[in-house]
């Protein structure tokens, strides 16, 4: 409890540094001495915080506060490494499966983007009025791609797109959920054949996740006109409908008990509706269920509900075809939050992680959904001044929730990631060597070569090695008086520390054997 | 002058889209006629419009204006395929020179961004007040790169990063000069020894901008050092060296009549001081100039000009032994609009394009400045609550600019450039096919092999080889009964439109060696 207090009080004096308040928050618990004075000392602290502060700006020194917005982060080059080498492997795929790629502002004209996410809308960040549009920052890159393609009035495009996007929700970033993020997404937009670009698109996650081989998962699948049609049969209205199923979305992260008293409190539903959508909603399985619903009068007997049952049908066909049926499971429950979609739903979620990380047991389901996405066959004609729609059907990886995944699992395994391409190190032996050192750095950087040096005049030999050593840098040329007398040069292999010496002018040579060597054997 | 009367009512009345405008402009010409009965005339189309406009509301349909924000563009395939090429060569010259990367915020608290653009700031984007932390979006990327190395204690880095900013100034898009732009920047920080950072970074310009081939360009390289002793020497206060550097640094865009006259009627100085300004200012050359005014008593006495100018030597001697002096000249007029210089700065512009373009001879000029940067060695030490300062200079490279040439050429060249890397494209010849080639393209995807295929049920043969052709797909497996049936595919070479039979069970194994052939084709 006292945590709390301090906790909050630090956040309210927002002005010192966070060590001052580490300082204060020790000096604080050493007073507190766990007694129940809490009271007395908190106004202690804040008189003595306020003394910090104000010879500070008696100064007219301006004090920042060495942080990045709540909900945000810096990535460090280790964390680049890893971020690289994810989206390397999602783009492959995607590249595999023939898409370009676009970019578009990171701000659209808020216009745009009302009326198109329900309840989440009170999320989007909105830029200050400074004369001129009025702007928000995007919260999707479907929206943005639904504008692009009623823009340039595009009828078929299958598009990547990894950006950022922008949440004001409340952050908690131990598990990979901020309020400034990546999605990853692939979208097929155009007239085509049921279920064919929307199989794919589930392909495609299911491609992604294994590669990534962060351990088990499984893709939940759903349809909205299944949905609706179930809480039509329950007796919801059909103006209801978007915003209950925003009700069921919170089934997984809350229990069935509290979706039920939001769907009655919140919702104005009556008990025995409630009810009803409860026995449907909580079904789950495979072909088998479909079947079932099939045969129920109420769901399939006309209309909409046949129709989402019968395309289900053929997608769980096609996903036998493309060898994916076994991370495939049909739940009513899955609703996804966002207003747009209108055919089939899914979320990909991971069961079991393949390595040891430093999450616990307890928090693999916290992690949630790595990936979901679904069909929105009105967004774009929503653009658009004769309402001309595009349909759409697209998958989203989250990326933030895998990195952080990665980096649990790169912390207890102890990886060693190389942030640098570096292939030689230009080093002197001696003093009075920086010309030296650069004609070499120069001669290797024209013939591509990666090539560091120290930027001291005179650096010491052993500093230079450690340098090599620390960085992973295979290869160091090291010069002195002697050898360049000689009109030769040391080559030295920082890992075994062998040394061999190299003709001077044959340098460039042989240092580009020896790399095409170093990488023909990293290949292999 | 009706055409303006039209346009601001147009403005006004935002909910109408552009085709109703646009229908109501030509009608509102045709009333009238070329009279003088204006404001008559424009009444009327108020109502109209306002006729057309109620309906509309009261359908509830909302209007979008199909538009990006000003200053900003969305980024097509083909853009984007120039763009990562672009990308790929300034990224490789980074990594070449040892450098990690890092990623910060597209937000920081607006405190850390105030104080450091000088007059610049006012360009800053803010983001509204919705509770919480005051945000402005970035401005550049050196300033949070500083406030990453004073949180992170960092007294030593080498990175590079490449991001977009944000400045609300005003647009030029055909020159490549928006709102929303990417910047590339490299910086070295530490402690260093004098000028050897400094001239990596402008060999760093150097070797990117002749990598890109763009034509003939200069490095005009000045000191902040120099500049100060000649305001100081010309009677300039101390307090308002900034400030007359702001107008020092329109030379260029602006006249010296113009910029002198902004020097006497906005900053105050007399208009003998801003002549002797002015007689510095316009001097420029090499070594030479450096030497002429290491003899002037006035600047190279003793003190900061002396400092100044010593090290510009040094930098030319290093430019030297980097082979780029040919590239390099000292100006005494580059002045670099940013307060937080402190060191040499410098700046690349072309002054020949390698190519024909659609940009006129007279707009070259206009496209100005495609790198820049400079020492820095204060700013971190403004986010250091104990002033500690960490030494910097960067170079950023103005990659926008560098696109609007690139693409210019590509349109004058009629350059076809691949959006899409598509190996193999999965055709059928008749009806009912659907499920096999799903088969194919399972397998090949599995393969790692890029794959297409139709989104039809039942495609007809000719759509799918001309999209093969249009793609420039090289590959395209022809299934058919009769094939299936002898257990073969045809094999179609796209381009050559030569066919082969390969066998069905072996097809995998058959693209996989022809890709290889291709791809080792392409590299020799």
């Amino acid at each position: 409890m006292a945590a709390t207090l301090i906790h909050n009080f630090a956040k309210s004096s927002g002005h010192l540094s966070s060590t001052q308040l580490l300082v204060s928050n020790i000096r604080f618990f050493k007073y507190l001495n766990f007694s129940f004075r809490i009271c007395h000392q908190i106004n202690e602290e804040v008189t003595k915080c306020l003394e910090l502060k104000t010879p500070l700006s008696d100064h007219g020194l301006q004090k920042y506060t060495l942080k990045t917005p709540k909900g945000t982060k810096d990535y460090g080059p280790h964390q680049m490494a890893i971020r690289e080498q994810v989206f390397d492997k999602i783009i492959r795929c995607f590249k595999r499966h023939g898409a370009e790629t676009i970019d578009t502002p990171v701000f659209e004209l808020k216009e745009n983007l009302t009326g198109k996410y329900g309840e989440d809308s009170k999320l989007i960040y909105d830029l200050a009025d400074q004369g001129g549009e009025v702007l928000s920052l995007r919260y999707d890159l479907t929206v943005p791609f639904a504008r692009y393609l009623a823009m340039n009035k595009i009828t078929s495009f299958k598009r990547y797109q990894i950006a950022k996007v922008y949440r004001r929700d409340n952050p908690a970033t131990s598990r990979g959920k901020y309020r400034e993020f990546y999605q990853c997404d692939f979208d097929i937009a155009g007239q085509h054949d049921l279920m064919l670009p929307d199989v794919e698109c589930v392909k495609i996650a299911v491609e992604i996740l294994s590669d990534l081989n962060l351990g088990d998962f499984v893709v939940k699948v759903n349809h909205r006109k299944i949905l609706d049609k179930i809480f039509e049969v329950c007796g919801v209205s059909s103006d209801n409908f978007r915003s209950v199923c925003s009700s069921v979305d919170k089934l997984g992260q809350c229990s069935w008990e509290e979706v039920k008293a939001e769907m009655i409190e919140e919702k104005g539903l009556s008990p025995k509706v409630a009810e009803r959508i409860g026995i449907y909603i909580q079904r789950n399985g495979g072909l088998d269920l479909i079947e079932e619903l099939l045969n129920n009068e109420d769901l399939a007997g006309n209309g909409t509900g046949r129709e989402g049952l019968e395309a289900m049908k053929l997608f769980f066909k096609y996903c036998e075809i493309y060898g994916i049926s076994d991370k495939i499971y049909f739940d009513l429950s899955l609703a996804r939050g966002l207003d747009y979609y209108t055919g089939v739903i899914y979320e990909a979620a991971l069961t079991k992680l393949s390595h040891r990380t430093h999450f616990a047991n307890g928090e693999l389901h916290a992690v949630g959904s790595v990936a979901g996405g679904g069909r929105y066959d009105n967004l774009v004609g929503m653009f658009d001044s004769k309402q001309r729609n595009v349909p759409c059907v697209g998958i989203s990886i989250g990326i933030e929730r895998i990195f952080s995944i990665i980096e649990a699992r790169a912390q207890v395994e102890h990886e060693k990631l190389r942030t640098t391409e570096t292939e030689v190190f230009v080093a002197s032996a001696q003093k009075k060597m920086t010309e030296e050192r650069m004609k070499i750095c120069k001669e290797l950087w024209d013939a591509g070569i990666k090539t560091e040096q120290s930027y001291k005049v005179n650096p010491k030999l052993l500093d230079q090695l450690h340098y090599c050593e620390e960085r992973f840098i295979p290869l160091a040329i090291i010069i002195g008086e002697t050898e360049l007398q000689k009109g030769v040069v040391k080559l030295r292999y920082v890992m075994s520390r062998e040394e061999i010496e190299i003709e001077r002018n044959k340098l460039v040579q042989e240092i580009g054997a020896h790399i095409r060597t170093f990488s023909s054997i990293k290949q292999t």
